[in-house]
């Protein structure tokens, strides 16, 4: 489904952002050809154009729509579902050089920023001015606020802060018609009008170019404790979970381990050691504007630990074996990487009761297909990271037979197949499996409203056959 | 643009929900021509139909479809726009004897609901089995679920927990075509495909009618303290506002009352006595996991409004203090329509830094046009229920000379003309102002796929003659 660039085409993007940011050779062209979801195989734009501003932006996409060239945006490229591959070539339109933070409003409570924004720099930018900005997927260091928002990213505090979508406000886009217009609002409250923001927080870059982002910011939480709880098994630690909600406590973060990541992690000589025989882990967090509240709030989640079953709790007395926790924490994915060479990371939900049934099947699966497993990740959103660890491109077969049948168990047990990394490419196939054809139907309507052409980031979410039966009744009605 | 029903309709009818829920006796059709927004000219429908179960209403739905008939659907007509009012006649689906709390799930944290289900019974449900559902509405002893999805209902504890569209997972939904779908998650997170919930959620009864809910529910906060700070006006009760997020707190209520708002009160004696001479108050309150970390936020919270020149802080030491401030709180709505016998109750927000320019400006515009005006509201989300009193037809002219001029006001201070009473009828002409051309037009697109014969909920939200233009526009293209 490639189409050649038309003639003059290259000229007429240097004119708009300057012969320096736009990208055609061939081996520049390399690293906007994948992002970092595993097996996932390259495809080359044609060409890569960096915009110096929202206006140059939104020149470039008017120019694509004219001439019917393919538009991907790009952010950092750390996604994990293929969303800013250029499966069909045409254009990558890179965002990285949107890079202001253009303001910080304490008194409001809100923020502006351009998409192309380091996570990061914009979290330490706020907590320098006492404010909180929750969302941290492991990529905080590296990703940026405007893929963020094209994922709906999440991260372990999630569960308390809730995701992408719950701070923004706003956003300025470039539907890919080539209009411009201002969504949402800056109030952390209004209801005027449909809430485009937050269809397309999510909708993977398939609905528009965000070119400024408006977002709510809280006031730092004053304390946050830190905890570990380490269980003789798996199926310990799950009933934990249950038992610290059952306690009444929501704590800031609540991330699940099970034996095979905390033996891969052991390998890595961590800071933090477990101890010897630990069967599986809880990492507890819990914040509040008070030390003694915050650290009651984790004493009932780890007395809750207690009860269901753990058999040490290691409370972080300081700032340092916090630190040391996490940096355990966050080797995870590396460590399990390494155990076989190569991995599949999955990022499937279940409703947070069926975890230990979750865990279970998925082992089971493992053995029937002869292949390594293990499971870490947000375990209470029930958001599950399943690694599936192979070594060869002779395993894929197997472990693709497995994804499917791991898919197939979360919707049985009233999950989904994506907790946060998105459908992109790589879940296109099982997308028809969650969600009906009348949802999809009405999606696909959806698109055409803001994409009539079909322009922007083709090929991704919706498996390519629905999505051109459905054009074709567009066409005919 | 009223047209007649078809022949054999209301048989049709009467064969899908019997006839004792087909009402089309004009006396007994008088309560579903109004709904409680203050100053609507009431407009019958032609049949109100009340179905029994989900299937019935998606019977309905097909039936009205299929004939072309203008379907309003309509919850416990607690709506303050006319979100649910008939303007063009035709059926009423009347959803209140929906009203089965289908389950509550207290290890997943989730529940499923119907639409008719009214609020403050789910509370109390959820709340028997420690669980808490924030949004909490004025209405809440009397509006139903199904119209706080409709219209993205708040309430004073949207500050610290969001609004409706924060804890609605999933929805069940018959579109204007008669086709049937579930839109979203049974999880607390998940972003497979495009977030259709969020952009039901708020449409104001437009876009779907919603025959199921999945809302997501949190552990209950096992402390929640209140106090009450006394300002010599407002000006200083506003700075308090801004100073109690600048000591980093984040309460779970933060409401404002001006002195109008108080005097009002004060002649109704309330339970709780303000002190005389109060210019200005601020009601707030913190909850969370710990006593003494409540006491501690509400404390700092008490000092920051003493720092901004509170000069009387009340903290309720028991529950009977804090029913009665709640109480007292609660009269505003009624003590304010005495003063003058009528009134009308704004909606707007503003950004928190802007409310001293706000409740200034208001004064002023009440002044110019010679008009009572009092605010209060919830200052911590900038969400102002600005009350503009007065007691005979001959002042109306003025008063939406005033509106007018006040959501001028609001917009050019960056703020919305609504905070969570939607646009409905009311605010219909005043959109424009605050969404572009582009905003609207897209909108409109939207609304065209879910809705291509426009039967559903019409002449709502967007002004008629913008939906008319696109109407036509869509027929040609």
């Amino acid at each position: 489904m490639r189409r050649p660039l038309p003639a003059g085409f290259l000229q007429r993007l240097e004119d708009i952002v300057g012969g320096a940011f736009v990208i055609a050779d061939a081996e520049r062209l390399l690293p906007y050809g994948a992002d970092e979801t595993p097996n996932l195989r390259p495809s080359l734009p044609d060409v890569v154009v960096r915009p110096g501003s929202a206006d140059e932006a939104a020149d470039v996409v008017r120019a694509c729509a004219e001439a019917k060239v393919f538009i991907t945006p790009r952010g950092a490229g750390t996604g994990k579902s293929g969303g800013c591959v250029p499966i069909h070539g045409g254009v990558v339109l890179a965002l990285d050089r949107l890079t202001r933070i253009v303001d910080i409003d304490q008194a409001d409570g809100t923020c502006n920023v351009e998409p192309g924004v380091i996570l990061e720099t914009l979290q330490q930018a706020v907590a320098d001015r006492g404010m909180f900005y929750p969302p941290d997927p492991a990529s905080l260091a590296s990703c940026t606020l405007g893929g963020n928002v094209a994922e709906n990213a999440g991260g372990p505090r999630a569960l308390k802060y809730g995701v992408t979508s719950s701070y923004v406000l706003g956003l300025d886009l470039v539907l890919p018609t080539g209009e411009r217009l201002r969504t949402g609002k800056r109030t952390t409250k209004g209801v005027a009008g449909y809430d485009l923001t937050s269809l397309v927080v999510g909708s993977e870059g398939t609905l528009a170019v965000v070119t400024g982002i408006t977002l709510k910011l809280l006031p730092s939480p004053r304390f946050v404790q830190t905890a570990l709880a380490v269980f003789p098994s798996s199926e310990a630690a799950v009933l934990g979970v249950n038992a610290i909600f059952g306690a009444g406590v929501l704590p800031r973060t609540l991330e699940y381990l099970d034996r095979a990541s905390i033996d891969a992690v052991r390998a890595m000589s961590p800071p933090y050691r477990f101890p010897a025989g630990a069967g599986a882990a809880l990492l507890v967090e819990t914040d509040g504007e008070s030390e003694a509240g915050t650290l009651e709030a984790l004493s009932r989640a780890l007395e809750a630990c207690a009860d269901a079953g753990a058999t040490d709790t290691l409370l972080a007395t300081d700032s340092k074996k916090q630190r040391e926790i996490w940096a355990t924490r966050r080797m995870l994915s590396e460590a399990t990487k390494r155990i076989k060479g190569r991995k599949v990371s999955e990022d499937i939900v279940v409703p947070r009761s069926k975890i230990p049934e979750m865990v279970a099947r998925t082992g089971a699966l493992g053995d029937k297909h002869d292949l390594l497993t293990c499971s870490f990740g947000h375990a209470g959103d029930g958001n599950l990271h399943t690694q599936i660890l192979f070594d060869s491109d002779e395993d894929l077969p197997r472990v693709d037979a497995l994804l499917d049948e791991l898919f197939r168990v979360v919707l049985e047990l009233g999950g989904t197949i994506t907790g946060e990394h998105g459908v992109g490419i790589s879940k296109k196939p099982w997308l028809p499996l969650e969600l009906s054809d009348e949802v999809i139907a009405l999606s696909l309507r959806l698109k055409h409203a803001f994409d009539p052409a079909g322009i922007l980031n083709p090929g991704k979410v919706f498996p390519e056959k629905l999505a051109l039966r459905a054009a074709k009744r567009d066409q005919t009605t």
